[in-house]
């Protein structure tokens, strides 16, 4: 646990960063901020004199504490709007990153450790452990792995997408696939649209890009074609990012009938897709994938095992035009020095040739289809209601009873040390005050609903 | 092996990813290709087709075949200035990379496999497959694993820089912990400092970054001091990228006097420094840090494990400010959903923490030591002299005979199999052109003396 003194510190830090205490800015008085941060005037004492000393803010005698001028770069936090912390997007992330394993999660993106296949996952990190001196040692080819690239292209192929292993690049996450994209296809100023709602970390990806986000409404049969349409007449965008398959966070499958008119809309505005599946292996059956119907032209499929196998073992992959991989491997090895760990890929491809997962998938798909219904109707006791009841995964999209703040709810559950993640996260038109997203697989805790509905009250 | 036909494709993508073929204009005619390909007309039709089936280019009856037109993004190998392929950074990073496993590689930037602590990291791998399920299976947190950071706080106190664990942050590699850091700090159209010459990633690196690059000349003790005073006078850069200790490419080491004099004028024109201290463990005894100097105020240490103990199990590290930490993570977050693998850093603590991991390296400076000597009788029987003796590491710096055109020599020396780094790879003046640079380890084959020489007369 950090100390007092400590969580002074960050405080100090959180509002240099963010820019809510200036360059040359005098910071809280020494008592108020004692009062603020309910602790002694002694703690903030010693707490200004370590970030002095970090020459982090300086002392001006008999005048108190000032930030320090020098060097300030543009934190990612200041760069969009200035939200209420429970719904900047950011915030969430860290907060779920960062809690504790065993507080409560349900706003998390995560299954528990003991719900994935980690017997699968430690016969993988054995059978590595032998791998040759070679393969342990090296930075690995800048198409890294071919065994794993292999794999996902026979993957791809079942799903209806032909890609050759030389139109798959490996990558250090899902995310930071999509940001070697980005950093190809945008340029600082440059219009993207995303689903409202959509995953929060698209936001915040975004941000770091400096590029302007259009949101467009989500339905049960994916975006809002109209309004898809409009928003590329207005906007010209020059991507679009999307889930198709259990969308994150409604749960929603885009219908073919969409699917089609996305890409017939797409083709007219020149418009470049990037189509964000990372929970294929939690549909029942294969539902329309943009990626397919297009053939990995203008659509850019991205995919990661974090969901699956293991988020520990980092690892994601980009499918599309081979000449777009070719200029994303140049970026790889300018900002990487290649791709991601070829021990990673090894472990990776070898947990998910074991027998052991195929089976451990199958039963979790049929253990997560009991559960959100059974995670629903205790919901719907404490009067919060499905949007839409998923075909597949662990995502459920609720509305909380009518005029809730998901933010202050929110706020009150953290309290409680209970991560929550408030509807407006999740919007950039911050449209959806009143929903909430649920991890079905992170309440198991009976306590989590009492103190749910503790938080709804709390919010008013 | 690539098949005739894939080299032919390959070929043309580059050709579009360079913009060497602009989009809509027509390419080479199917016969005059395959006499520049030295394969047979129909391989080059085979490859047209297999691009247009691609989309990549289409084919215009009785016209022939035109680059398509649409989408195309900047490709990073078209942002810098037009260089022949043996000198273009990203080429030569390629190259080594993707060298088969037996190809000489004198000039690639890592030892041998068998030099590597293998013992020790197969004994980490088997310890890491023992770990907890949430270890095995989650992100972990912002901060990444604890137990790394505070080995490296330990470590970093050893070489006289105070930096606790809360400022230091884990990173997908090196290059990945400077990139982030460039994000942060660094906006299109800045200016920045680098060595002349410079480790050729930097270079690569800051071309993804759109800033400008001013090449400061390095002399034996570090940067030419008049030099960097009126480069900071002209261009106010922003940064400064060095490495103190065994620069690479030349093995230098910065003076004590040089390092004050550089922190003395980074003070005065307000520039932050950026120092890449790979080599660390490479050193025989410690010398100057511009980081223990400044106290990491102005100076971020970057780190990395890829050259002592594996380059397969990718992670880097940052020290630096604790505000910059603060706003490092956010821009990790966004762009990776957090920091690198926590089993890779379970592996990498295992394996640093093992008492065969500290006999290895010292054995390791020992043969090193013999080697660049060696080395350095041999390749003066070829008529190459080191431009300075370095005190550690595994490079020599080294000039050719007058008027000898490194880049040439590669060219040559490639032709025969073997990877070398011809001096203008690391040059942003382009003033190296009879400097090469050599790894010792990598110099074993007592064929390549005499490769080298046949390569050097077919320079001129």
């Amino acid at each position: 646990m950090e100390s007092r003194t400590e969580q002074v510190m960050q405080a100090i830090r959180r509002k240099l960063g963010s820019g809510a205490i200036a360059p040359g800015e005098k910071l809280p008085s020494i008592r108020g901020f004692a009062t603020t941060m309910r602790v002694s005037p002694s703690t903030v004492v010693e707490a200004y004199d370590r970030l002095a000393a970090e020459g982090v803010i300086f002392a001006r005698r008999r005048s108190g504490f000032y930030a320090a001028q020098s060097n300030r770069p543009v934190a990612l936090s200041a760069m969009g709007p200035r939200l209420e912390r429970e719904i900047d997007p950011l915030w969430v992330s860290r907060q779920s990153l960062d809690a504790d394993e065993e507080a409560p999660k349900p706003g998390c993106g995560w299954l528990p450790a003991g719900w994935m296949p980690v017997a699968s996952l430690r016969r993988a990190i054995r059978a590595a452990g032998r791998a040759d001196d070679g393969l342990l040692s090296y930075y690995g080819g800048t198409r890294s792995e071919g065994k794993l690239r292999q794999f996902l292209s026979r993957q791809l192929s079942d799903q209806g997408i032909e890609a050759g292993p030389g139109r798959i690049l490996l990558t250090s996450s899902g995310s930071n696939a999509i940001d070697l994209v980005c950093r190809l296809l945008l340029s600082p100023g440059d219009k993207v649209l995303v689903d409202d709602p959509c995953y929060f970390n698209f936001q915040a990806l975004f941000r770091a890009h400096r590029v302007e986000i259009v949101g467009v409404p989500y339905t049960p049969q994916g975006p809002d074609i109209e309004r898809l349409q409009e928003a590329l007449s207005l906007h010209k965008p020059r991507l679009y990012i999307t889930n198709s398959a259990l969308h994150n966070p409604t749960g929603a499958t885009i219908s073919a009938q969409v699917a089609h008119k996305v890409l017939t809309l797409a083709a007219v505005h020149d418009l470049i897709v990037i189509e964000d599946d990372i929970f294929t292996e939690f549909e029942p059956d294969l539902s329309p994938r943009l990626a397919a119907m297009d053939g990995l032209d203008r659509v850019i499929r991205i995919g990661s095992f974090s969901k699956t196998l293991s988020a520990s073992v980092r690892c994601g992959y980009v499918a599309a035009r081979p000449d777009w991989i070719e200029a994303l491997i140049d970026l790889q090895v300018a900002t990487n020095f290649g791709g991601p760990s070829p021990l990673a890929a090894e472990i990776l491809h070898h947990a998910l040739s074991d027998g052991g997962y195929r089976k451990h998938m199958e039963a979790l798909r049929v253990r997560l289809a009991k559960l959100r219904w059974k995670v629903a109707v205790q919901l719907g006791e404490i009067g919060i209601a499905p949007w839409i009841m998923p075909r597949g995964g662990f995502y459920l999209w609720c509305q909380l009873p009518e005029g809730t703040d998901g933010a202050a709810m929110a706020r009150a559950a953290l309290a409680e040390n209970v991560v929550l993640a408030p509807g407006n996260v999740f919007s950039p038109s911050q449209g959806m005050m009143s929903y909430m997203r649920f991890n079905v697989g992170q309440m198991g805790d009976p306590g989590i609903y009492p103190a749910l509905d503790r938080a709804m009250r709390a919010a008013g």
